[in-house]
């Protein structure tokens, strides 16, 4: 009778966490997966203004305000070249929700979703709660996601595969050509491909690409949001975009299991997609410099350091020993496995911290190395 | 391959929808499930000034602010006398979002979920969501749920029954004595007792009671909201209260497909909850005036018309062609059946309107009546 349903039983409360927790109180914090920087303050001040005349009081359509969804779509011309349709938007709270409302209108019991090992940690969660069998499949050396793993990997039982870039916890950025072959893949096994994009802004080295650029089939659904790229994870905004028919599917999810997302949000949304992009540049370029410094040293206390092209993670091998030995001198690293079987053997570093910060915690990591080698 | 999952093919869009797009424009809507009050002035500042401050950037953690909790925990203290620890709380994306964890964490592919008909659509559509098979029980006379019909229904299958006082769509407020053996049938049954209480403030005649006041069985838990309480509807602020293993298990999906409720919402809720209530008393003085008229109105038609307790929704029983002949005339009311096949004959209004409006509203209604008679 009173029993927690399995798919909950599956899931474990994050390990990240336990790390945090294992941290001191003065520790130097490299485990956080948000940006170092405020949200914009044309962003808040459209919260604001809102807020004051009354504009959040009450529910906005289920899929979220036409103008926010404009916006949406607006950003998808002027990134991606791609015409969305508004209709074709629901704003959620934040990619979260986007993810699991993904799943949740395609993943039935014993459903296959692949993604990579290591990948962001609510893959598999969200796999389990809505009764699928997570896939994790491990990466190219240089922590990409293999096209060809992927294909090689679908089965009559595969519902979806997540495509990740810039990639949490990685760093890596897939290329336009693993793109168009996700893409090729979702339109010829007619299997679904979740592309996870909300660390778009944040790519150094090449251009970012999504794989919805490359096909016409309706088998690729984008997750997105103002989180990391405005620095506006507290708000809880993003959107999933994708053709009619699924749009509609989740919307039924959506429409009873959240109403719509927060209002005041919406409108700090808005104005952050529509205001100037400066905000969001000014990160790239700091955490370009400071991914450029910690491979350096890192590499520099050899270590073998796969050179993060985006994000603000970088996922260096470590030998064993060396996150507890870097937590215990005071710095918060996430051990790999944290984020699957094949993050083993590495540590996820955070750079959205200052570069001070960052050189003092630099520091301590080359003190660790030297007492585990 | 990519189809849809069997719970969102089970899920339909709420019918209520409809309903507005049959009606003309400056028709009158009594359809709507939100006060029609502004949210205090003294919740707004607080968001205002937490937003200003740079306190709603980041993620809070994933259950809430302390601060929040505390404030509900003590609103459990001040309202039901019962102690409630912050760490039993979880803060939602509104009530509906804790539903749905409260159905993720529970109910199980088959599993029952047995709730009142008419009743609130994200009962059933929630259910679907989760796997579940949908057991609406049909109501007494005054649309009160008699808790005898609910024990006689409990099978082996049985993961939980819904309470919902003061209840929609009917405005029927349970008594302290169903109450009781509601929290019996939880105990006794080792079956979960969901008690969906977002119409709390809004009891006209007798009090308010919650079955969690009435069991240490931990088989109760609470789900409440902003929502109709402050007139936040917008704002997507609930709460989930339970046993702690309970909580955990909610907290696995809520971690994961929510991270944490938005953030400015946490700050206006949080004031909303500690400030005066004297907004939430004048609503309910309004309701109930609204109720009054509303009720000696549709009598006066020739109409039987149960008489609600709470909230803002009167359910008559009509002829056959009431509701299209209403709306014809053009005011928006929803049709029983849209709530479960138990609301077949009866249609919902809402009150959340004006006594100008109603005055009006009603004259039309009178007219429709005497059409169809």
């Amino acid at each position: 009778m009173t029993e927690f349903s399995k798919r909950v039983e599956q899931v474990s409360i994050s390990g990240i966490r336990e790390v945090f927790e294992a941290a001191g109180e003065d520790a130097i914090n490299l485990g956080l997966g948000q940006p170092d920087f405020p949200t914009p303050e044309h962003a808040r001040s459209a919260a604001v203004e809102a807020i004051q005349a009354g504009e959040t009081d009450a529910y906005t359509s289920n899929k979220g305000t036409e103008s926010l969804r404009e916006s949406i779509s607006a950003k998808f011309e002027r990134d991606r070249g791609l015409a969305v349709d508004p209709e074709d938007i629901i704003a959620t709270a934040g990619g979260s929700e986007a993810l699991h409302l993904v799943m949740e209108a395609h993943v039935d019991q014993g459903d296959e979703v692949i993604y990579p090992d290591p990948g962001f940690v609510a893959y598999e969660a969200l796999t389990h709660v809505a009764g699928g069998e997570p896939k994790p499949l491990p990466l190219r050396e240089d922590l990409t996601l293999d096209p060809a793993t992927v294909e090689e990997h679908i089965t009559e039982d595969t519902a979806a595969f997540i495509v990740n870039s810039p990639g949490n916890p990685t760093g890596a950025v897939q290329s336009e050509a693993d793109m168009k072959e996700f893409a090729r893949i979702a339109e010829e096994h007619d299997v679904l491909c979740i592309s996870d994009e909300v660390y778009e802004p944040f790519v150094f080295d090449g251009e970012h690409h999504s794989p919805m650029s490359f096909t016409d089939s309706g088998n690729v659904v984008v997750v997105n949001a103002c989180s990391k790229a405005y620095s506006m994870t507290g708000w809880r905004l993003g959107w999933v975009t994708g053709a009619s028919d699924r749009i509609e599917r989740m919307l039924r999810a959506h429409q009873y299991g959240q109403a719509c997302a927060a209002a005041p949000s919406q409108y700090a949304a808005e104005a952050a997609l529509t205001g100037p992009q400066d905000h969001t540049v000014e990160m790239r370029e700091a955490f370009e410099e400071r991914r450029d410094l910690v491979v350096e040293e890192l590499e520099s206390m050899g270590l073998d350091v796969p050179t993060p092209k985006g994000a603000f993670y970088v996922m260096p091998r470590v030998p064993e020993g060396w996150v507890d030995e870097v937590i215990d001198r005071g710095v918060v690293v996430v051990p790999g496995e944290a984020f699957g079987e094949g993050g083993a053997g590495h540590a996820r570093i955070s750079y959205a911290a200052s570069m001070e910060t960052l050189e003092e915690a630099l520091e301590i990591m080359r003190e660790a190395t030297e007492a585990v080698r």
